[in-house]
This record gives C-alpha cells, structure tokens and sequence, in this order.
C-alpha cells in the first residue's frame, strides 16, 4: 500500500520536510505526500515581507521559493491552497480538511502527519480591535492586503517595537507616510540590551520615525464606517488611518494540542531532537514548535525562518528514514533598519540574569574596516560572559555597512561553549577592507577577557 | 636590579608583546623595555601599504598604530628606530646594535629578548636583480619609497601573483599605470584552488592586468643608469619603468639562527604554544616564527598580521608573567581586488591530499543576500570535507560586496574540527539584506554533508 505523508502549513518548515522526505523517498508509489496551506501562497519569505510592504521588493512572486506546479513538478508534492487543517484524528489518522473558499469539507488518512502550522500574530484584547484597517503581518497574503491598503493612507501605528515592527516601520517611512510606533517597553527592540536599544531608539527617531515606549495600547478607536482612525495608548490618542499589529506572535498550538499533542513548557508543540511529537508518527516544526536553547537550556519559542528551515529539513530527513537531530537554538537575529545594522545571539543581560548566569560585559566602539581605510564605518560590539568561567553567553552588534553578519562568529562561537578567552586566538581574517588586525568582535572579546581575569570588575 | 626587556623588530608581533609585558609590569623600575628596529616606522599595517601605493590612503601617517613617542608616553617602552640589531650573545645576554645612519655600534645588555624580526622579501638570483627600480612591499619603508617613485612610471611589471602582489597590480591600475603580472604558477593565488583562482584570473584580466602566467623570470633587464628596463620570463621581454616583487617573504631567522636558536623544519623560529624558543628567556612571534597548522597539524610559516598581533600579545602576556597560549594557525586570508572578495581558511585541494586527507568538495553558487533583494550580489562558496568522515577541511569563498568575510564562519568551525553535517545547524543570523535563508556556506557545507553521506559521490 502507498504510504501517505499528509503536511499542515505549506511554508519553510512544512515544505523544507516534504522535500526532503521526497528525495529520500523518490516514488509516489512508495510514499504520497500531500501539503494543504490556508493560505494562498507556498513556500515564501516572510522576512521579505516588510521590503515589499516599504517597496524595495516590488513583485510578491519574487518572495516565493516554488510554487504549488513547482513543487508538483519538482518534486511529486502535492500542494494544496486555501485548505484548513481543521482537526486531526491521533486513532482514525485522518484529518478534517476544508475548503476556505466555499467551506466544502473532506476527510483525508495519514500514515505520517507534518505539523507545520506556524504562528497567529498576537492582538491586543481591547475594544475596537475588530476594526477594518488593523493589519497582521505574518503571512504573505497579510503583506500583500497591507500593501494594497496603503492607497492614501497618511498616518499609520505600529504596535510594536520588536523587529517586524520596526522594519514595517522603516516600510512606512520610506512610502513617506507618518509613522509612530508604540510599544509597552522602555525601548525598541527588547531582545537588545537597553544600553544597545538606545542606539536603535535614537536611529529611529532620527529617520523620522515617532516613538511612543512605555504605553500600553488600550484600545482602537473606529469610525462610523467601521474602520479603525486611532490608537488609544494610556492618555495618548494616536491618529491612524492604518495600523500594524508587529506586537508578535505565539506559536500556533490549536491543532495539535485539540488532537492531544503535548505543549511544552514555552507553549509549543514539545518535539524531542528528531522533531517527533508526542504522538506516533507524528513530527512538528517551525514557529510552532518549542526549541532547546543552547545557552539558557531551557525550552523557548523563537519564531524564525532559519529555523524553521532546519527543523523542517531534519523531520524531513527522519521521515524519509533518514537520521538527522537538530540540538537548539541560540536566538539569533539581525535586522538593517535603513542604513543600521542590528544584530544578536545568545542571551542578552536580562535571559542571563533569567538563566542564573553570573555575568561580566564588554562593550566597544570600533571600525568595520582598518581606521584608516576609505569607507570605515562604525560598529558597536557587546559581548557577555559568564564572570566565572569566562563563557562566552551571548553578544550585540550595532553599526553600519558590513557590522552585523559578524554575528556569526559569535553565534559559531557560542555554539561551541568557548569562553572569552580562547576566541582571542580565532583566526579570523583581515585585510584593510575587511576589518581592523583586531577584529571588533575580538576587541569585544579581549576587553571580556581581561575583566574576567580581574574577577569580573 | 632592573630587569630589562629587548625586543628586536617593532612592528606587530614585537610591540605587542612589549605592550603587554608593560600591561603586566607598570614600573620601569620593575621591566625596561627597549624596542629596536632597522626601519624608520614603529608599529604600522604592511597590509595597508598596497592602498598606500594605489592612493586608496594617502596619508603614510594613517598606517601608523602608535610612534615611538606615543609608546614612550603610553608606555614607558624605549622604541628606536633605524637601529639595526646585528647579534645576540646568549650567554653574554647581550645584543649587538648598529646605527642604520653612521654605524656607530654598542652592546646593550638584556634579561629577556623578544625576536620579531618579521620577514625577507623573496627576490630571483637572477641577472639584474640588483638594479634600480625594482621593489619589495615589505615594510612601510618599501611602501613609501615604492610610491614616491611612481612619478613618471608609464609600465609596471609585478612578479608574483599572490595576494600583495594582486594588490599592487591593482593599485596601478588604479593609477592609471599599465600593470603585467607575471608568475610561475599556472594562474594567480595559488593559495586558491584552480577552479577558484580561474574566476579571479578573469577578473583580473577584466580589470585590464595582463597575466603573465606559468613563466619564470629569469633576468632584469637594465639601461646603462642602471635602472631596470624590463623583466625577461622565458621568452618573453616585458618592459617595465618599475618592478614591483610579490613573490613572496621568507622569515627572517638570521639573527636567531645565528645565535644558536633552533629552526623548525619549515624554516622559521621554532616556538611553543606560549612562544618560547629553545633559548631560556628568548621569546619569538610574528612572520619570523613557525606555526602549528591546526587542519594539517604540520609546522608551517604563514606571515599574517593577525597572528604576529595574536602571538606577540601571548608572549608579552607570558613575559609579564601571565599564562596564554597560541594553539596555532588555519590559514585564513581575505583580499579585496576592486570589488572582488577573495577569502580562504583551512587546507585547499592540494594541501588536504598533501595532509593525506582524501576529501569531496562542494561549489555552490548563491548570492549575497536573498535573491529577490536589491543589492543582492553572486558569491561561490567552496567547501572541502574528508570523505570518510565528513570533517571540515576548509573552505574558499569568492564574491561581491558582503561576500567575503563569511570566511570567518568557516575559520571558526574549523577551529572546532565541525564535520559539515554538524554545521548545517548552526544558527546563523537571517534576514533578506544579509543572506539568503540558508546562508550560502551552509548551502555549501549541505551539499558536501550530501557527499559525503554518498560515501563522497
């Protein structure tokens, strides 16, 4: 008999599992798969998002990895769009599909189930947030229905400081509508240090974009026509001909946890090492599931598209009976907003703080290329070390043209438990128009180092 | 009594250890330190001296770290310059020092000796290689007096076609001179794999050098004021206003080797992990010392400013009477050529087989960010993996702008002996303006782990 894999999600991680599920298994005969999206849209960037929310991505098939013909084509997948997984049966293996569009339902078997379902964007539980005019953005079809929305729109709310909505932010700016952003926290950007955030509060504001920190939103104010015209945040009544939800987003558990899939700690699908479920023959990935950190060791949802691709990528791999682990996460990210790049790995002050680790911090001003070389541009480095071993915990990059990518060194480092000490002698490169003989995350590291060996002061 | 430091060569590797000596050692009551030197600059960038000469920087001052006033005043380190160290007494504990200007000699007596007498250019024994015109890029010295004689300069001939020599080239160009490069190998940057330098080959060649490929210079030509005329390669005459060597240095170990003091086998200054030579209180770094390759785990000479920088701080910090290590080098190297990035870490094909590692390799073709994002840029990565087990060997990465400092994730998996599988998880920083979601070296390292899991088809 054919085996049938059925996928719920057709984006990064269902679809990184199907296909490799197929190039272990290459005959539809052998194994079917089957892959039913909501959505309109396979297999897309959803980082690409606010570039063409802003216009620097004009065309949302550029966003696209393959399409449903592709995926047929290429790889004898089945794609099917605008079907909600409503239900799924652990003892029948099924699950109750229907059609979005005209609500027709069907029952369909399984002998492998791909739960990729994703996240739901977080909306503020206040009056008038039904409004017409408030947007999500985390699917395609959300970016292109924003987009589309933005005809002569002039003054738009954020709600939310975090990097989806400062870059829809940016978005904005660049369309030259008004922009303010409100967010609960005393800072954007919230996974950065406060000493860190500042840098990006005072960017953001310079590029013209207005900052409304430590407000809560309490409630939309609509018009007759049902549309949304303001945000209520504490005293302040912000004017809005549109807003976007960038508040976050949790992990998308509805599915798995009525079929009786046990949720972590964090709220996500719990999945060991393989990414298997709880439950037998069924494998999870992506937002919806919870991850290892590897610094804090403790269980964490971090909704990422890397992620997401390497998970859906391993359960694809054991499903095609392959072996293939994925050991955590360590929360790295970057974001450019205009000319600044923002990046970080790890756990900053506060999740060391969390996660019992004592800890020492080196801050540094430097240069992404030698001091001296035509077009340096500035860079600030923080790394974090615990006080008594020196191990590296987590670090911040903040700066201009080629700063952030550095990240990675600290991340591949990190990865590897090495303390601040032994990455002194990482043999990094450089030449003039690379990075200054110490490379600025070295600096960093030096500069930790040195305040290990003096006990931490 | 006061004890006295000498260190022989103040440039990277020596004043970094005198600096770190003094960081450990505030008195001079404690530690004197007397730095000599031959040249007329204390502490510079030999790397920038090729933007020195292409005026990418035309102040000589820019090059210069620190001067021997700043180092009096910072440090209390006595530098003195055009001051030529001739011997080393080792039971005397005495070096013999020669004035650059004058001759006048004195025997100044010592307690610890650094030696970081750096490199010697390469010239061919051939006829004329005494004339005027021709160059080394060596210290700051060659570089100012090689710019100072440009003035009327129609055709250069560069010989060697390495890294400095590539640059030089470049910076002609660049002035608009008329540059051949000639070089015995069969393309340029033999540290490159063939099919990697045949794409920097075409670039070159685009830039309008003209590649003088697989030929042997096996005379100078010289006018009867002595001044070179033109390079003879095989049978080839290539005239030439100037000559510019790239062959290539070789360490400088006179002094040492003179002294008694042990050689490796590749021909450097022999030294522990803690940059100790075979003499009791004679202490060594820089391009004058021999490393432990950490891939081939074979001694090998690889003048660097990064290592010079990185050995000299542990022999200084050793010297003060701390403890560091330098556990060895990986090759690591990167260039930029115009807009062209060049980078490698680690063996190439040659060197892995030299090694006895039986390897697979990956190319993959990728860009710089993702492909739908303006400025997106094309980068090659190139992986080497052992095709037993799958461990890293090293990597080469050609590309545009953003491209090339990846190399420093690479370097850094290398360092922690990854297998390319292992690396497909590293959580690597994503967003559209970086990379693609799978950054192109896990794109690359992805396709060797497939390799590699085919038993290296």
């Amino acid at each position: 008999m054919v085996e049938r894999m059925v996928v719920v999600g057709a984006d990064a991680a269902g679809m990184s599992a199907a296909s490799q599920a197929r190039r272990r298994r290459r005959s539809t005969s052998d194994l079917e798969i089957i892959a039913f999206d909501r959505g309109s849209y396979s297999s897309y960037s959803a980082c690409g998002i606010p570039y063409l929310v802003g216009g620097a991505v004009d065309d949302v098939d550029a966003l696209i990895a393959r399409t449903p013909e592709e995926f047929r084509r290429d790889f004898d997948i089945d794609v099917r769009l605008r079907r909600e997984v409503t239900a799924v049966d652990l003892d029948a293996r099924t699950v109750r599909v229907r059609e979005v569009d005209g609500g027709d339902e069907e029952t369909v078997g399984f002998d492998t189930l791909m739960i990729a379902t994703g996240s739901v964007p977080v909306c503020p539980a206040v009056p008038g947030a039904d409004a017409t005019g408030i947007h999500g953005v985390q699917t395609l079809g959300d970016g292109v229905a924003l987009r589309d929305g933005l005809a002569g729109v002039r003054r738009v709310v954020v709600v939310g400081g975090g990097y989806i909505g400062l870059e829809i932010a940016e978005a904005m700016v660049t369309r030259g509508i008004d922009v303010t952003v409100v967010d609960q926290g005393p800072a954007p950007l919230r996974l950065l240090d406060p000493d860190m955030s500042a840098m990006v509060a005072e960017a953001m504001t310079g590029l013209g974009i207005r900052l409304e920190m430590g407000r809560t939103v309490t409630a939309f104010e609509t018009g007759a026509d049902g549309a949304v015209r303001a945000v209520v945040a504490g005293d302040r009544r912000l004017p809005a001909d549109l807003v976007v939800l960038g508040i976050g987003a949790r992990p998308n558990v509805a599915l798995a946890e009525e079929a009786g899939i046990t949720l972590g700690p964090s709220g996500g699908v719990a999945v060991d090492h393989r990414m298997r479920t709880s439950a037998d023959g069924v494998w999870a990935a992506g937002d919806c599931v919870e991850s290892h950190h590897l610094v804090s060791r403790k269980p964490v949802v971090i909704a990422l598209g890397t992620h997401a691709n390497k998970q859906g990528r391993v359960a694809g791999i054991n499903i095609g009976g392959g072996y293939a682990t994925f050991p955590g996460v360590l929360g790295t990210a970057v974001t450019k907003l205009c000319d600044l790049e923002i990046a970080r790995t790890g756990l900053n002050a506060h999740e060391a703080a969390a996660a019992g680790f004592d800890h020492v911090e080196a801050v540094v001003e430097s240069t992404t290329r030698a001091g001296y070389f035509p077009g340096a541009q500035p860079i600030t480095t923080k790394l974090l070390a615990e006080r008594r071993s020196g191990r590296l915990l987590g670090g911040q990059i903040i700066g201009r043209e080629g700063a952030a990518k550095r990240i990675d060194v600290v991340a591949t480092a990190l990865w590897h438990e090495m303390t601040v000490e032994a990455m002194l002698n990482l043999d990094l490169s450089y030449a003039p128009p690379f990075a200054p003989v110490w490379d600025p995350v070295l600096i960093a590291a030096r500069k930790a180092a040195e305040k290990v060996e003096r006990g931490g002061v």
